[in-house]
């Protein structure tokens, strides 16, 4: 019922119609893939912003999109470099873009129900080392979905194979071409961050997240190789305020909506919820049969068993909306002396706090590659975003700690809270 | 922990900030509304459009939002009406804005799982009609609401009785003041289309369902009783052409939106898995443990469901995204060659036909009563919008309907059309 | 400074960045092109809605930039008919995507002083025809721009004539292929309006014009030549909403926005302050030194002109927004008994009535030719779009008809007016 | 024709219908305020953002509607400050929300042709200090609006004269309850800003001024007077994150568009332009007869000149946008060695340098008030904006410079350039 040149356009709120070709359209109506509808994207979000409800699915489609816009980009404003600096030609770029656009589609595919709320109950390996949700989106890609991924007439046009896609995604490609383009799947400047920002903006109603993703497009570039650096991805000197832009709206969503109070403690129920309801109190791993029993846990069968009162007295909380009030928080980067009221603070609440939480992942960790920015017209000229920015040097990690109690101890809570910080000269 | 006067503020993507005091928030705070938030407005539409996933819970407040918006306008536009026609005084407005703003908020709290796409399984009464969602919201609130609505502090400067917002939902309500806002509640002007047109166009990503919302809040009045009709809601005439903008993008919403080819199939695999799941095949009536048993059902409970493998072949098809192809469908006002077109095509396919859908709702029903239009210099000169709209005139009723098929089955199916279809000139 | 192959972007608001190559670049950079910064795309619209001050420059590059996006559609989608009934191969398909892009830009490059507010006012050919400002347009492009276009460096690629594009504007192109592409500049699915009814919309802060430019980009078709019909352009069956979304948003837009009232008289008193600016109460001729002294009047010498005094009396209310009252009008479709109704009135109000303005323009005439939608899977099957449409059939002509009086005379005026329709049985 | 008690809507693309009163419509029907219809508010802009086009008469509009929107922000917040600190009663908050939107839309009354752009060319007073068009805009209230405002009948109700007005614009008002007010009209927390932020983005068609206008309304308070500081304007801690955006919105709307280097040229030429233009080479004084004649200036004349060549090489150049070149600039916040580095790229070039120009005025200075932060929980705890955020901390006064040359001299002076960067390490 159709030819391979047969193309979908699918309706998306924040890009327009994104366009998927035949084949592109036989991956994602694979189940691992159609699994993504049952995710959420920001767990239970909408319990303190509604219309939070959007899915991994949606947020899949369009990482691929804004990928494909920011490859075709590069392709156009760094076509030298590209030749230069990594030998492509014309039918390189063609067949790249179509494993860029693969990998863009399915870093994701292996989440875990709630998606990052409970990342916390992935298996440790052998070594020690906890499974992170690439780990189960390789292994999909190389079981579940390879067949649709090789299988596809259109894939005479390239012999793809699904071990190309999983080695982008994992940032262990060997071949100098593609791990160029691994920053666009998981860098400082990856479509990931791109559409997340933009959508969750969008669907919780807040502006934080906005940036300037055209600019961005049209001063996105490659960086040839120098100095040991091999090529990268970087900004051209004039959209250094729009990357900056970027920066910040990270900054806000995290501190607006992804470091919630309220968002936290739903976080922490849901961790408790789920190691009621997994056996071993934490997924299967992500090979062979362990693969095939972690895809079946999704929201929908998460949402079945608490709605069946199975998730324990945290599954209750989540279920009547009865969670954890949050009764003290460092600033977000907190002083030595800050650190030692929570100390004091958490002394005197003793039992009463029933949960701790932090910030630890920060939106521009110090460790992480900043952004390079390139002058063109002195393409020697390549300096980290931070040289050029007051307001990113300004930025910290942030490592604000949460204390929580139960609701109806608040008051007593709040009390021991108020002895602590009123000596303190503050709170 | 907290006055009666403290406000609460939730975001909305649509509105911005809705606003609510202290009794609106003891009232969403319970279980029975917060239900809401596990029933998607528009079922799986998601399937079609990605972006819509959002739910009751973040539409009710909407409606709050825009019922009280309309209110205040009609307030300070007609004032002298209001006065003079329905005996109003300051105090009685603002006690029925308390009323409004309940009524509003509490219309949809009865909504079987996935809304409107299972309300055909409804129960039948003792004298065999069907009961609709409404009666199962009014029983809500006269049951699981009632201690919330009458008995906190607020309501002593009032005395409402969970009654007074049950027959402003019912439109039973014997009082001559309250009946002439039930409009704002269901009407051709309420508030609840005004919400849903564009909050479903926001979350979907069309621009069909946005109309100049403005520009109806600067031109919606009361209109005085005259010739034997009440008092009722209307549009002076410079907003006439806002009116007729209203009535369109509910016309584009439906074509385009609701009654989507791929949407209409999954709401007849739903209702078919929903049999599967039901005791006796219908959910329980609004009275008594019945509705406590009703209220049971959300979508989280169905999906759990779903994902048991529960649900039958249509369950599975739901859940595999595996739906019926539609295979014809007649023009959304058939005249009598498309009917006898249809009936012959309905004969060549025989028994492949598995289900038959019609769009017997229509946008702007002949029965319905006009929007209508006031001349604010000449108040004697009231005329219904379609005296004004050659456009409003033009629509008719959308009696369009369509056939499905196996898809294992449609390439067959699609022959046996193409021979009915040829010989009658064109499909 | 700098290469034939640079490329610019100017920010648009409406359609994000608009690129530019150097060619068109150096094009839009004549003097007679940037005269079109000094030209507002509505005159005086702002005195009704403020925020309408944006100018043809802003619009013609928005054209542009609308047309290449429904030629690259086209192209994507109806390739095969390109290929057969227009002898397309891919060079020919590049080169004209550059002489669209430029009669897209340049179709407006002869616009009068305040667009088409001041079109009463070109003079007329010996044989008594008006001039249009088309004509003027394609005198600009053949004698001005001609250098820019033909001597650019890129052209050695293409080998284009100031001619094509001045006969694609011109609609009398002989090359069959090239005429194919008039559409997109002037018709029912042309760029110009696709632009205008978003861009004005934006700027003036309205919904009304707004349609599914997405949608239509994804539906719009070559139509393959048949029965006597050259190819031409189209939507698939899919698309007719979107299509007939179009109309409306012109039909909104003409009743909310371009026939306002208010608006109506600015353009009576730009046209009477112009007469008595211009020597000879009209605009020079397109010809020789007449259009060198034609381009020297833009929306600056008029208003200075003003600013100091020249206009006469319209000229004076301009300036202090002194304009002619509205006391009388039509329905937008009038009947038999309007019309009587409306020569009543002008008699009666003698000579109060200071001018009388005609919406002859109708946005949808039914002389034009219809959208023809086409089925995708049938594309024998090609139907007018009115022929799917009950509310496009439902659309008249707009005859109305607006008399105005002077502000000072219009409660006298009033009385007058109301004694007839008094009599009438309503206004 | 019509009562006192009218109301009337003008459309605002930025906030919807704003509102006014009979009262504020007959002071905006003046000349001294339709004025400013024919006052652009970011001058020549456009030639670098082409929808950059819109006017002070809409920014007026605009902050009056968010001066109102604050005002009863903090009217309902912070409703026991203004009773106890403040002494206001309903009747009082009634009054002085009226002379609170008299202020704000009356606060840029007094500016010059084509805004900010022009202000160099203010006369000095006698005693040396230059003039603001804050003294122009007072000086306007007290003459020409004078009788506008003190003699409607509105008036009646309030009796305020156009000095209560004048005072507040001027910040010199004696009444302790009033200029409590003054930071909505100019201050951090500005409805001016808030105004210019969001419009400038909206028309230019850029991301950078928006910021969450929203939560500034439920988070604005009334900070009671302590510490010998008198009650003023913050925010409540959980708004500090929006403050913070507001801060930066500043920012990046300073370095994308305000000191655009190409904008920032347009503003040289428009400078000299006008000195040729201008009797004395500056503009009248505020005071009688000058006033009068300083209100005849405005864009309309000023582009009337240039359009008729008077304005000299710098005239034309605006005219044929042939503007200087920036050839260098500094960063934004330049250490020592930058200003050396400026000093010998000055020295090299010598009298190539045709202007030069600083961004001396800084969007966020050291010397002014910072946003206060207070702990509704806590209202003792109040502490600085800057405190809270190490982005705002990290923020420094822009004290860019940039360097101009002859369009066709920037070739010889890139060359000269160069050879002192490259000697330096980097440009």
């Amino acid at each position: 019922m159709g030819s391979p040149h047969r193309t979908y356009e699918i309706r998306c709120p924040v890009h327009g119609f994104i366009s998927l070709n035949d084949w592109e359209w036989s991956v994602i109506s694979q189940p691992a893939f159609q699994r993504l509808r049952r995710i959420r994207q920001l767990a239970w979000t909408d319990y303190v912003y509604p219309g939070a409800m959007h899915t991994r699915f949606e947020h899949s489609l369009g990482v691929m999109q804004v990928a494909t816009s920011l490859y075709d980009a590069i392709c156009e404003k760094s076509a030298e470099i590209l030749k230069t600096d990594l030998a492509y030609n014309k039918d390189g770029l063609g067949r790249d873009r179509q494993v860029v656009r693969f990998a863009a589609l399915l870093h994701d595919v292996g989440h875990a129900p709630f998606s990052h709320a409970s990342e916390e109950l992935f298996p440790r390996r052998s070594g020690g080392k906890r499974y992170k949700h690439e780990d189960y989106s390789v292994a999909v890609i190389r079981s579940e979905l390879r067949s649709a991924i090789e299988d596809h007439e259109l894939n005479a046009n390239y012999g793809l194979h699904a071990e190309d896609i999983a080695t982008l995604v994992e940032g262990s490609a060997r071949a100098k071409q593609l791990i160029f383009w691994r920053d666009l799947i998981s860098g400082q400047l990856d479509a990931d961050k791109m559409d997340y920002l933009l959508r969750d903006s969008y669907h919780a109603g807040v502006e934080y997240g906005k940036f300037d993703l055209r600019r961005i497009l049209t001063t996105i570039r490659a960086i040839s190789s120098r100095g040991g650096h091999p090529p990268r991805l970087g900004v051209s000197k004039g959209g250094w305020h729009a990357a900056e832009g970027l920066v910040l709206a990270r900054y806000f969503m995290f501190t607006q909506v992804y470091f919630h109070k309220t968002r936290v403690a739903y976080d922490i129920h849901l961790r408790q919820a789920l190691k009621e309801l997994l056996p071993g109190k934490h997924f299967p791993e992500p090979t062979g049969t362990g693969l095939k029993s972690y895809l079946k846990w999704d929201d929908w069968k998460v949402v079945g068993l608490l709605a069946n009162n199975k998730g324990g007295t945290h599954g209750d909380r989540l279920r009547t909306r009865d969670h954890y009030r949050q009764i003290y928080s460092t600033p977000e980067v907190p002083n030595k002396k800050d650190v030692e009221l929570l100390q004091k603070v958490k002394s005197k609440l003793g039992n009463l706090v029933v949960a701790e939480a932090a910030a630890a992942k920060s939106w521009y960790e110090t460790g992480l590659p900043d952004i390079p920015v390139v002058d063109d017209h002195n393409p020697e000229d390549v300096r980290p975003l931070s040289k050029h920015s007051n307001v990113v040097r300004g930025l910290k990690a942030n490592n604000q700690v949460f204390l929580y109690v139960e609701p109806l101890k608040f008051d007593l809570a709040e009390t021991k809270v108020r002895e602590v910080t009123s000596n303190a000269g503050h709170k």
